[in-house]
Order: structure tokens, then C-alpha cells, then sequence
């Protein structure tokens, strides 16, 4: 299962240290205008080693289009990328072929498949996310030329810091998606003491869609809640994910949650945009939570692969906090979700029209 | 999109005023024991009307078999099940007919479909998911005739409460089940001055799965994690997710997350039973956020089909808190996406065998 | 695998003998206007017992709208239709119950599921295309209402009987839905004969679709001639499917084959409206090839289930030729492929609009 | 629509004159051993430019194996295959940019998306199977290992010429893959004096499958005859599909049609070795019929891109027979249908195993 998606289908394959990563995007409409530099930006945004704080891979991550785009448009038929690894050190691995990382998927692959790719965690590697990000590029456009979507996130939280203000204009001027630049500064310390003590932490992300028309969804087992969710939590070390107001309606009133209605719009969004699985016209807003990495040079107990007790310690080039850099791919996932319900949308019910009556998003929540 | 599953595929329909509800079941194994009775328990725990603290609507939810199902045993074929409508009171929503409620589908399924059922949600009635209960009744029965896999699932939280002890027999033993019995006398007044009020209350459940292998999940896109989040995401009032510690991981450090392993087995259980999308044969362990209901008595702010202002006041009979009876719908989603999986992996990899080494799964976490 | 379609999803459940038949439809647009009493028609012409020469079996096929219907329209939601069997003999499937009948499912079932339901086949029954039938009314009404599209079909041979005319008005006045009314006569005479032998006979039949527009079909594993071989084949006892001229163009040179063009429109129609698996505009014209029955009162030899010889003589109630009233399954599978790569087409391209040029369908071929 | 099988699922990309044609197999069981040179044998077989009688395209078909693949053995993670196109003359294709060749697919790619690629037919052009072909090699490969299934094919017919003897031996030995050594001269002739005339012929071929096991195949939508029928359907220029006797059923009674069962196997094979769309374990053998190039030196009536008579004249390089070089797709699709069945039929029914009583196949038909 290396496909996402029902009608917008991308389907990813290639290893972190394999010859290349690529994927195959079917479905997509024609017409829709691309070429290989379209995917610098985002692909720049979410590669490692641009700045002290990822993992120090450097990878060019320059993109060939080999089919289904002529003359700077896509044709309808399908769109091949491929991007070629360069900077994969696969010797950094020699030690821990034989042994299995805690917290990570060596052992899950080894049972499985009865076969086992130590070079950089393989196919499990959040190398595979380019592709996705590469893939969204696409979505993206589209769904911004059709529709004016715009699919835009922020780190939410890092360890225990959290935003003290919120500015979308700081998110894009700062290595960590951070939307109070005034904190950025305490952040670049707190990542230096971090990578220095060898450990690792956490991150929240979030990622806000403008501009969604009401209506897309599937109900039932496609809702565009449960879509969303689904996808994000197909991102590596995601652990957790929030639609709306998320975990926090546990100790809600349901006077207090419901968004109450009005002419001059929806009152409040604690349902992040989405009611039955449907989008309602207001901001889409999901959150994701990511686990700290655990590849790290504190040593763990573990067992080898025959059955041994060691001790691991991982000497590769690895993220203090894999969140950083995953605000891209949140919004990958989630312009992937809004384009496939959107073409499943017009599937079912036509191009979206002026149903009466319709009501306004009200304010932004973000 | 009303199918769940790829290879364990569950179709339902029906409308929750409709003439009745029902659901079939493709692709599942032959020779599988069931009869209508069986499904008696578990959709009498999901049942409305058994106690003062959920909505008072009474259905008995009688199972009729019409296929699949020869000499009381599975035969390979789809198996379609059907529960007759026998409470269903329209009426009751004449008033809101013309409105749209604050926190409902009311308006999403206007704006997708220019249509809408007003009898008591119509499609986008938590009543649907009677039949993923029904569904799940066979898919628990193979898991645990094939592997011994067994799925239980708990309240958690409800509003502010949460339990003191953690006791699985006591589960059962409460209309809420809440695993702290002392804690229930506590509750029923808790509920008994909510449903006064005439407000509504969020809660949280968790699920746990024991037994299952490692090597169950389809990285990337039919991750077991992502399968799990998806599926609990598409149930009615869900807004947030977790696998293991879930948004907890955002402030913890990597040398507390990963689970270390050794001979005797994993020495915690921080993932949830899950790395790189695929099972490690720990615990599985899920939980999910419900909303509170947005049907109440107190009034709120809204708009009509003219658009025009109204307020609000939902009459019908609803459940103060729908966490209370969701418990054996999130086990019946979690079942689902097992049992798919299980297909799934042995049609990849074939059946479950005995990789060496196996890990331990370690000590139960609940 | 019990589903057909894409986008227009039909899944279909029920067996000979059991308590009922049905499907449920998902993906239908919302807002087609539809009854129980629009099934009659064409289930009618589909039914046994209606002419001596079909089996005698006689069930009133009264369909039950269970979901999706709201104020007589579709809503949008999981359309479910039920039929109660009510003329099911299982008793004569007793004798037979141990033994394997040649040219049946029998055996295959057994190997496949190591289980079998011998009343009537069972799942492998014909019984089963009633719902297929059931289904393609509400395709065939949408694709009339929406596109003008029309689907149509007939008997082109029966045994070595060929139609000597061809009338499309004689084609429903006669239980044969022959083209050529002064040869029904004629057949009369050769079933009646044929019955008396107690053998069975082959069939062929023809599919026309008028008005299909330009554009419908998906290459390169969804096109549209893929899905209706597909899709035919799938009917019991259909052992070949032809396109247009089908085998007739092995011995075919290329100029005469490919279909000129001119201001007009297509010069011809050998490639039965379908290049490159996208229709043409113009008739869209498909065939099939039924084998005679295998149920005969003539003995045959065969095993039984301990592995012995036995002598199979069928005695239950068969069609002397299963062709003669499978006319209307064969156009049902056809407006259902139509159905599904119309919404297909404008998920991925929108709705269709002026292309230009738009070269004209030319002349019909039937 | 790109991609084939449900759990076998091949995806392909790129177009006639592109940079690279590709694929990605997701779905295939670990271990399965694969080297780059493995795929020479049936791409040389299927390629044109090594007789006179193909086109005169000089493809290297150099397979480079992008993931997938670690030592030697595939990992169970998704293989991409990607062939470089060396050979693509696109100014061959300058003169009818502008028309729409008649029996060509250029029109109606130009109804659908409102856009086309011109370069030897862009997506539409048969050298995109050349990647069914490489996939079909892992699938006949496992088939093989795991279960002695051996996929064969020969060309039936070419134009009016049949094979007057039948011989296996024969079929690899000359360049026509017929299965009479004798007429291979004849066939030479008449090839040559085609190509001379500038027209093309039509030709039939089939494909025989020994070793399928008795299981394997979906009803009701999922049949194997269904599958085969849908698979060859979708290979560019085929118009027919048979199973077994095909076409010949039509004029058959029951009573010569059904295959009669003994002790030492069932006594004929009419049904091509499928019941009720399940495998008998008898060889499985279909035909498709291939029509004739619509590509010709000779002049034919068209439209240009506005809408103006035109005269075509098509220039480039082309198969006088396009069924000459079929044989080795028509394999493959084959084979990719029973490699998706096998692992479907696992996932459902668990792996084969001695469901008694087990009917010999009988005398092999071919």
C-alpha cells in the first residue's frame, strides 16, 4: 500500500539509500501548468541540512519529470518524478545492521517481510516524505488556480515551548516554522543545548486550509476529518492528530463547543472547518503531534539479531527534532486530502455551485 | 464512500429514520461461526435506552441474517445484515426541518448533496454505526479464533473526570465503562446534574488490543497507525486521535520515548504497539477524543433555509455525553482495521510464521 | 470482490435460495428521481417463469427501498435495494447436493472456500444478476436524463440461428429479443424442440449504446472496452466478449478496419465507438457469447464428494437457453460501466463540455 | 486509471516518445530473487526492430531497478522499473500533429483532456507494455517458485492463415511465435508481400496457463474470467476476448459443452479451465484477437485540428502486424491476473491446501 488517494492517487517508492525516490501521480487534471523548478521551494523548505538544526544530509533533491507533463502542462495521463539520492552514506549503518534500533521500525520490517534493509531505515526512512511534498506541489497549484485554496502550517509546539504570539508572516522567516519571532532566538538556544546533549523531543504541528468550499467530505468512511487523520498519522513519528479544537473537547460543554450561527457567519470554529465529515466553508485547521527522533548517541538497550542483548548507539546524521521540518509535509498531506475530495466532490456532485443558502466562515481562527 | 476496508470490506447503509439500517461484509473467510444471536451483546453495549444516561430512543436491533451464512457458518460469500427501524420518531424533527443545527451535518450534507433528510440526521446519525458494531461482532470472533487477539476498550475521561484506578474487570460492571468502580456513584451524579442543565459533556476512550503478531500494517499508506487513526476519526463526534502516548510525546525527550528492549521483552510501551506503521506484538493501544453533543435544550444562535436568523433548541431525545456508549464502536473500529490487516499481510507475506527472533511483547501496559 | 464500479459502486449480496437478494449502490448523485415501481420493467424482462421458454421458477421480484431514497429521490447516500426470494425448491437441489454437477461452480466453490451451498447454486446462481438489473435502472435513468444516453439490446444468434432482418421495434415484441419478427415463429418451434431433448443451447447477444459523448474511458487500466469485457465476462456463462467487429478483425486488412473520418462524420464503425479505450461519439457496440446450459435431464458423468463416479441427471427448473433472457443483464453491465466512467470522466476532466472540433457519430450502425 | 491487480498492483507511466517509460509493482511478496537481467528475455522478445516484420524501432529496453530490491531479492516495498527511451524520432510525427489519424486514438484524447501529445501516439502508443511485460516477469517468477504455474502463449491466426499442426516446440523458433515450423516460410511470404502493399492484417492469439491450482478466481466481480477478459481488453488493438471455447459456444448444445468428470480427471476442457469465474485446475486458456494497424502508408480520409478534410498519410515506423509481437503482452496480463488472484485468494481463504476430493486435471488441451 505505497498509494494515496482515491482519484488524485499518489503512489511513492524508493529507499533513503537506494538509487533514487520517486513517485507516480495518477488522475491528476489536465492542463495544469508545472515544471521541474516549481518544486524547489517546497522541497527547500522540508529538506535536512540546510541548517544546523536538521540531520546534515545534504541532498540536492532536484527533480526530473519523466512523463505526463507536455509542453509545461499536465496532459491527464500519469506523472513520474524522480529525485536521485547523492548524499547516502550507507556505511554510517554497518554497525546497527545487525542489532534493532529501539524505536524504530527494523524490528517491524524484520518480522514482516523476513527481510531487512539497514541502509538508513530503508524504505521506513522520512526520506519517502520528499515525494510527498514534491507531489503536493501540484495539489497545491491546483487547488489554489481552481478554488483559491491555500494550505499554509506552523510549528505549534516544541518540547515544552509554545507560541507566545501568533504571526503568520514570522512562520516563513525562521528555520523552525515558527510564528513568534520574537522567541526564535530562544529556540536556536534550546535546539544547541539539545543537539549537544545527544537527546531529542517533540513537536506539534499545525496546518490551516483558507478558501475550502463547503461541501467536500465523503461520508462515511471517507469524511474529510477522517482522511485527514489518516494521512497525518502516515507521516513518520506522528503519534497523535487533532481536528479542530482535538483533545481538548474532553472537558468541553457542548454549549460551549457548538459553533453557533449567524448572518454575518459561522460565531466560532472549534470544529476546525469540518461537520459530518464535510467541510462547512470555514478554515480547515488539523494538528499533528511528532514523537522525538530516536536515533540518538545516549545509548539503549536492545537485542541483536540473534537474540542478544547490546547496547545501541547511533552514530548517523539525525534530527534533534524531526519536527522541524515536517511543517512541509503536514501541508503535503492535507493538500493531497483537499485534492482528492475535491475531485471525488465533482465525482458525485457535479462542480461545486451556488447552493442557497450559504454561510460566511466568520473570522479567521488563525 | 460508505465501504471500510480493503480486503475485510464492510458496506453500510441506512438512515436513522429510514425503514432500516444494515451493513455487507466482503471478503470475509469462510467457515467463520456465527449466528443472530451473537450479535446481541455487543450491540446491546452500544444500545441507546438501557440506562437514564444515554438518549431514551429503544430499538431492539434485531440482526437478520439474509446471506453469507450457510449451516451457521460462514461461506466466503457477502454476508449482509439488516436491523429494522422500529423508534423512529420524525416528528420529533419537524421543528428543525427548516433550520440548520449549530454543531450538526445539517448544513455540509445541504451543501455537498442540495438535499437533505432531516429525520434525525439522516445518513449523519451516530445511529450507522449500530452496523459497524454488527460488522466487527464476526471480525472479533476470527481474530481471536486465528490468533487470540482480543480488543477491550474503556472510558478514559469524561469531561473533567478522570479514573483513579485502573481495573479491567470493573469496565463491564458501570453503564459508563469506567475502569475505577469505586468512581461510578460519582459519575451517575455527575450525569444526572449535566442532563438537568440541559448541557452535554466531551469524553475520551481508549481501546486496547492484546495479542496481536508483529508485522500486521502496510507501510506507507495502509499503516496500521494510520488505518487506526482514519478509522477512529470517521466515527460521529471524534476530534482527536492518538496512538500510544499521543500528544504526550510533544514534551518528551527520546531517550524517555523509545522503548528499549531486552531478553525478557520491551521495557515500556511509549509507541502504542506500533513502529514504522507495522505491529511489534505489544499491546495496541489507541484513544480517541469525543465532542460533546450539540443537540440541547439551551438555545442557540443559527440561521434557517432562507437564511434567515433563528434560534435553536433541539427537543429530540439525545445522550448527554455520546462518549458514554461509544466504547464498542471505537473496539469495533479497531477490530476492522485488525482483521483487514490480518488479511492483508497474509496475502502479502503469507501466513504469520515464526520469524526469529521474536521480542517479548514485555509487561501488559493496561 | 463482490462490487462493481469505481466511482458507482454496486455491491451486490444474496444467494439462490436464501432469504433475499439485494445491493446496495453507492456513489449515486444526488437528486435522481426513482420508485420501487421503476424496477418492474426491466426486472420483468429479465425474469424466469414469464414464457415456457425460461425457467419455470416464479418470484415476483418486488423491490424494497431500504436507504438513499428521500421524497422519491436519491439522496446522495448508500442506495439499498432488497428482494425477498419467495419461490426458492430447495429441495430439488437435494440430490444433487452430493455430487459435483459438470459445467458448474460446484466443485470451484468447494475447492475455493472448502464450503458450499448447494440449494441452487447458491452464490453462483444466475439469481444474482436480478440485482444487477435493479442497480442499472437508476444508471440508465441518469445517463438518459443527463447525457440522452440509451441503452439498448437484443439477440443476435441462438444456436446457429441468425437474424435474417434487423428491427430494433421488433426486438421487445418477442420473449426471444429478436430483431427479425418473422423468425420468432420459427424459434418458437426450434425451443420447444430443444426443451423436449432436454439439452440446452448457446447464445449471442448485442449491446448498443447511443449518445455516449466523447471522452469516457480511463487509460490505461480503466478504459473503457477493458471494463465492458470485464463487466461482461463477469455474467454466468459468458465465455467471449467482442468490441465492434471483434474476432471478425483478425482476418481484417487495416484500410478497410480503421474508421475514416469526413465533415460528416466516422465513415464506419469498426471499432464499435471506442479508440484507444475512450468512446468516439459514436454507437458504442459490444457482444457477448453465452454457452448452452449445463443443467440438463440428460446424464452426465461426474464425481461425488467422496471421490466416486456417479451419473449426474439435474432435475430442478432451468432455461433450455440461458441467452434468451439475459438481454437485459448484458445492457444493465453496460449502463453500469457507462455510469461509472461518466463520473469518473468528470472527476478527472469536468463536466464535458465543447471541444472543438467535434467530429459527428456518423450513421448507425444498428 | 494506470495501474492493474488489487494486491499485485502495477502502475505504469510514460509515453511513446518521453523521456522514460516506467512502472511500480506494490503488492509483491518478499524474496522474490530479481536481477536486472532478468527481464532481457521477454522484453527482446516483445520489442520491435530485431525482424523485418516489426516496426524498425531500435529500443535497447535496458531495465534499471530504482527500489524494491536489496541483495538480490525483492523486500516486500514497493520495485520501480524505469527504461530509458533512446529511440524516439518525434519529427516523424511533425506532419500529423495537426490531424486526426483515422483507427488512432488521437481524437479521442483530444475530446478527453482538451490536450494531446502528438510524439508517436504520447500515452496511448503500445510501447507501455513493454512495462507489463517486465512486471509480468517477478509475476511469473513467483507463479513458478511457489506453484509450477507456467504461462504460455502462441499466435492462432494471422489474417485468413490458421496453423495447421501444434507443436510448443515450435512456437520460440521463429518470429511469429507459431506453433507449426512448417508454415513459417509461408508466413514469411505473406508478411513480406503485406508490408510491400502497405496495409496490415489482424491476428488472434492465445494463451494457455498450466499448474493454476483449483481456487483461484473472485466471484462475483473479481471473477478470473472476468479479470483475464478486462486485462486483455486493455492491451492496445485488441477488439475480442475468449475464454475456452469462446465464440464456439454459441452453436453448441449443453450436452457437448459441459465437461464431463471421471476419476482419472475431468474429459474435456470447453470451459478454458474456469467455473463461475474460479479456476479448476485445469490449464487456463484464452484467446484475443488483435486488429490490424491502423498506421498506413495508404491514404485515408480524415479531419484536421480545424475540423477540415484532410488526407493522412502516416510515415513512420510501424508493425504491419501488430499481433506478431503480442504474444509476450498477452502473457503478461495473464500472468499479472493469476499473481493478483494467488494473493488474493490467500488473504481470503488462507494459503492452497488438500481440500479433498481434488479432481485431476485431465489431458492437457494444448
Amino acid at each position: 500500500m505505497n498509494t494515496f488517494g482515491e482519484l488524485f492517487r499518489v503512489t511513492t517508492f524508493g529507499e533513503s539509500h537506494g538509487p533514487a525516490i520517486g513517485c507516480v501521480i495518477d488522475g491528476c487534471p489536465p492542463g495544469v501548468t508545472i515544471a521541474p523548478e516549481d518544486f524547489a521551494e517546497d522541497l527547500g523548505r522540508r529538506a535536512t541540512g540546510r541548517t544546523r538544526h536538521t540531520s546534515q544530509r545534504h541532498e540536492a533533491d532536484v527533480v526530473e519529470i519523466l512523463s505526463g507533463v507536455y509542453e509545461g502542462r499536465t496532459t491527464g495521463t500519469p506523472i513520474a518524478l524522480v529525485i536521485r539520492n547523492t548524499d547516502a552514506k550507507s556505511k554510517d549503518y554497518e554497525d546497527i545492521a545487525q542489532t534493532f534500533r529501539p524505536g524504530h521500525a527494523d524490528y517491524t520490517y524484520w518480522q514482516k517481510y523476513g527481510h531487512r534493509d539497514p541502509r538508513g531505515g530503508g524504505r521506513s526512512s522520512a526520506r519517502e516524505t520528499t515525494m510527498r511534498v514534491a507531489a503536493a506541489v501540484i495539489a497545491k497549484r491546483w487547488l489554489n488556480d481552481k478554488f483559491g485554496v491555500r494550505v499554509r502550517g506552523h510549528l505549534a509546539q516544541i518540547g515544552e515551548v509554545v507560541p507566545r504570539s501568533f504571526d503568520w508572516n514570522a512562520v516563513e522567516g525562521n528555520p523552525f516554522f515558527w510564528p513568534d519571532a520574537a522567541q526564535v532566538a530562544e529556540l536556536e538556544t534550546y535546539m544547541d543545548a539539545l543537539r549537544k546533549s545527544g537527546d531529542s523531543v517533540g513537536a506539534r504541528i499545525t496546518v490551516v486550509a483558507d478558501g475550502v468550499p463547503p461541501g467536500w467530505g465523503e461520508p462515511i468512511y471517507g469524511k474529510l476529518d477522517g482522511e485527514l487523520a489518516g494521512a497525518l498519522m502516515s507521516i513518520n513519528a506522528v503519534k497523535g492528530v487533532e481536528v479542530g479544537d482535538g483533545f481538548a473537547v474532553v472537558a468541553q460543554r457542548g454549549s460551549e463547543h457548538r459553533d453557533e450561527i449567524a448572518p454575518e457567519g459561522f460565531q466560532s470554529n472549534h470544529a476546525g472547518g469540518i461537520l459530518g465529515g464535510i467541510s462547512t466553508g470555514q478554515q480547515v485547521i488539523v494538528s499533528a503531534a511528532f514523537k522525538p527522533t530516536s536515533s540518538l548517541r545516549l545509548p539503549a538497550r536492545s537485542l541483536d539479531m540473534d537474540g542478544q542483548p547490546v547496547e545501541v548507539v547511533v552514530k548517523g546524521r539525525h534530527d534533534p527534532c524531526v519536527g522541524v521540518r515536517a511543517t512541509p509535509i503536514c501541508e503535503a498531506m492535507v493538500a493531497l486530502v483537499l485534492m482528492d475530495q475535491a475531485l471525488r466532490h465533482r465525482a458525485q456532485c457535479g462542480d461545486v455551485g451556488d447552493v442557497s443558502p450559504r454561510i460566511k466562515p466568520g473570522k479567521a481562527k488563525r
